[in-house]
């Protein structure tokens, strides 16, 4: 058994066609959606990618991982997805982006070397790396460029300081002017770089190679896309595919301007959101953000095509999901952060190659599912250690397999908004600047600290446009749900040092042994059948 | 300055005449309190030996370390008082207990040599280690006996295969029979080993040594005492310098065997609370447990006298505390685990010799006081950095100088249960066997996963006998402390790679230089003041 994991990146779930949308088509994921079982339900554990990362990574919850925020290193020593699976023998690879930020002062601390070995694995959080590329400005990221991707584009003859953002994201005008493709109003200007070396193009190409090149060790891949996040800039033809005509109503609602609530109400004021609430910069974004999911549908074509030609469908696990989506212009917002299904319900496709799911291709679950289920699934796909103290999420296996288990009543996804303007403005402290989604399948429950809760109900308004969270005559509804979240936040998710197995044998064994806990004399000790003393009668 | 940080394990506040006993007499730890201030409602983090010294050693609260059992390992990584006082100069040595677990599994995943500097700090959490000594069994312990002490009596004469044992923890009879000091019904005979060569004056000397070896680096000593924790054993004179008349009542009703919660029901059939129930039990082991205490304060005269003779109370901290207490017979058990304030609380003294603390000696505060106070009380004395992001507790400082400072309105202390058979008896999961006080000054308030909560009024029934968590004309009282729990559960505490500078410096930044998120143009970039790519115009 090999996985081979796909990721995109700010990928809405409605974009595609297998999960309804008639704006657009997405043949090959379509495809893939028919091979195995297409998740209704799925969200992540935070709506941005940092956070929602290294969720998927450790199978952890944002809270038990502490990298709440983008760019806040994951702690030395938290234990990964890698670690667990490279323990049982199968390679753990990376192709493309994981927004990994090492810890590197906690490294110093525990005088592991960054450059080893070990160190190395930690830094990229337990991958082992043919290429990371994040899709990053080099300016941004000064040490760590995209330097596969750059060193590509150099060899095949483009020249320049920075060649990510002078070629795959600056676009050209019909004069030949070149413009930034950081600018929303620029979107719809095709990319300087061709499709053929579009990143999208070239990660597919990565991943073919891998998978190429793989021998008899199982292996998971990585590979995951940068697109279609930000700049939101296509090579041709994908930039003008689309118009728009073609995009779908937008999701908004006046009445949601009017919100009583002050981090909505903040939220709104900011420039994200102002711009993507104007039509023509949506009018200008969203087509090409639509090319860039078309384009990436056509390289996964290529990539499954290739999977069907080498025959590797009958031993390769495909995982195909999103770390978030995009509010492109729905509930007057842009980007991703909060919990509309626009931006914390993913797409999600699992194509399981054993025999025992071929009762469930093709079909779809509404099982409430989070992102931290892919890493236990993965391990039960290895027939690795479940190792429940550590990973909190479920194996999706009996759902593959059409083999009813109990499942969760609720999902869990949570945003540190403390870098936020909106947060200061609020006069928040940093440590409370917490959000933390409740979703029952029906309820869509938002705890925001130090403020009135947000509450949807998706059954009467599946647009998420009324927020009931104000409303005295939903406070049992509310209060159902606030138990909920309780529940959760007392669940253990830090005595990772225990097993389960440990813990009963220390069940069993009571005090160690040559402890003698309470016992009045010797004949208790006997009659529990432990050992006394040697060198004493009584 | 430099701070000597004592602590007794399994020390009751109320066996102090500083607090307030009349069955006995500490005049040493009373001379200390009356030259800094007592803590009256000093709780521990967790009411046994290993998770609450992890607290009192991380700064942090067992859902944050981790170790919520005995012998669970700390973590690797977890940062610890040690290395937040290394890194501003302060030497941080051991002289005696810390029940630490070091996670070798851990170091092995990273590949920290247990052996090597960090790896030896780490193992040992964050202690550059003088001596260690656990109170241990060697029997138990194999790997690691309590050598230092072994050495010591052997140096002294005393000969055997488990010196610990076969000296310190057996008793002579008047017939010069050697028998177990494991065995409650064996405690009132005098511990073969003589009152000079005791672990407590072993351990004493040991201190004093360390202190008067110091030179000009400031220092921190944890000099950590083993008694009066079991076995209950003292050598003569004070195993039996009280008698069972000198006991004080014993604090138990008859209704609280008639209790209808299944988790103390369980608890109340267990070895050890029929054990302690037993008249001639406590009659037995109580003036020892007495007497372990008198021994106590002796030496610590000793050691006070040592430090007055030196100066060094011009230039030194000393904090008294303990791990937890001990039910000795109230309510029915023994040693400790549950939260009546015999076990949960401790008693705290602490003598600042700063001038500005000249205002508050000799006097009592009822703030609320949580064992994780300490470590930035310390890292506070050296003027080391806070590290809020790291450090859940507050320093005592406000308190200590008499300058008024908002406080917490209640404390929490937790209980992993799950090693115990009562979990298994009521059937409940490894991972519900979870309790959780809450206690606001008057409501002393129990979380117990799976049951329904237990509730006890110290104004109206000060000695916790009646459990008012079932009486449904408490449910709203029961309604408010549930809300404080559910309010401290949210709260961050695995965040600790951002501290809040940084988190201040993203707030004010936005997205790194050369991220250009959501402007539309040009203008609004140039109007925002931020950096436009040179190699296009628009």
């Amino acid at each position: 058994m090999n996985v081979l994991w796909i990721m995109a990146d700010q990928l809405r779930w409605d974009y595609l066609s297998c999960y309804g949308a008639t704006h657009m088509e997405t043949p090959n994921l379509d495809w893939l959606a028919s091979q195995g079982v297409r998740f209704n339900k799925a969200y992540v554990q935070s709506p941005i990618c940092g956070p929602s990362r290294m969720s998927y990574y450790t199978g952890r919850y944002v809270r038990s991982h502490g990298s709440t925020l983008n760019g806040a290193p994951l702690r030395v020593g938290e234990p990964t997805l890698g670690e667990h699976l490279r323990d049982h023998g199968v390679k753990y690879s990376l192709v493309g982006k994981t927004h990994m930020t090492p810890d590197t002062a906690g490294m110093k601390r525990l005088g592991i070397d960054p450059t080893g070995t070990i160190g190395a694995l930690m830094s990229e959080c337990g991958f082992e790396v043919v290429l990371r590329d994040d899709g990053e400005n080099p300016t941004a990221h000064p040490g760590r460029k995209s330097a596969a991707y750059e060193a590509y584009l150099r060899r095949h003859g483009m020249e320049g300081d920075n060649l990510w953002e002078e070629w795959a994201n600056t676009g050209v005008t019909p004069d030949g002017d070149l413009v930034s493709g950081w600018m929303l109003e620029n979107s719809a200007y095709p990319a300087r770089v061709s499709r053929d070396h579009s990143e999208t193009a070239w990660l597919t190409t990565c991943g073919i190679d891998y998978i190429a090149a793989q021998g008899d060790q199982p292996w998971l891949c990585h590979l995951s896309y940068i697109k279609p996040h930000w700049p939101y800039m296509a090579p041709a033809p994908y930039n003008d595919m689309y118009s728009a005509d073609d995009l779908p109503p937008v999701n908004r609602h006046p009445a949601e301007q009017d919100t009583d609530h002050p981090l909505l109400r903040e939220w709104l004021k900011s420039r994200i959101s102002r711009n993507f609430s104007r039509d023509e910069i949506r009018d200008t974004v969203g087509p090409v953000y639509m090319g860039l999911i078309k384009e990436l549908d056509d390289q996964l074509g290529r990539l499954f095509a290739f999977l069907r030609e080498t025959g590797r469908m009958d031993d390769t696990m495909i995982v195909f999901c999103a770390d978030h989506g995009d509010n492109m212009g729905d509930h007057w917002m842009g980007e991703k952060d909060l919990f509309y299904d626009c931006s914390a319900r993913v797409p999600l496709l699992i194509y399981d190659p054993r025999q025992q799911a071929d009762a469930t291709r093709g079909t779809a679950s509404d099982a409430l599912v989070e992102a931290i289920d892919l890493a236990p699934t993965f391990l039960d796909a290895f027939d690795a250690p479940a190792k429940p103290h550590i990973l909190e999420g479920r194996s999706l296996r009996p759902i593959l397999h059409g083999t009813p288990a109990p499942w969760r009543d609720f999902c869990v996804s949570e945003y540190d908004y403390a870098t936020r303007p909106a947060r200061r403005v609020n006069g928040i402290d940093q440590a409370d600047a917490r959000l933390v989604m409740i979703f029952d399948g029906r309820w869509k429950y938002v705890h925001v600290e130090q403020m009135r809760p947000l509450l949807y109900d998706l059954e009467t308004d599946p647009d998420e446009i009324v927020d009931l969270g104000g409303d005295p005559r939903f406070a049992a509804q509310i209060d159902r749900m606030k138990a909920l979240h309780f529940e959760w936040s007392r669940q253990h998710h830090t005595r990772i040092t225990r097993d389960p197995a440990a813990v009963e044998t220390a069940t069993d064994r009571g005090a160690p042994p040559g402890v003698l806990i309470a016992y009045a004399n010797r004949s208790e000790v006997d009659s529990d059948g432990r050992i006394f003393p040697t060198h004493v009668q009584q």
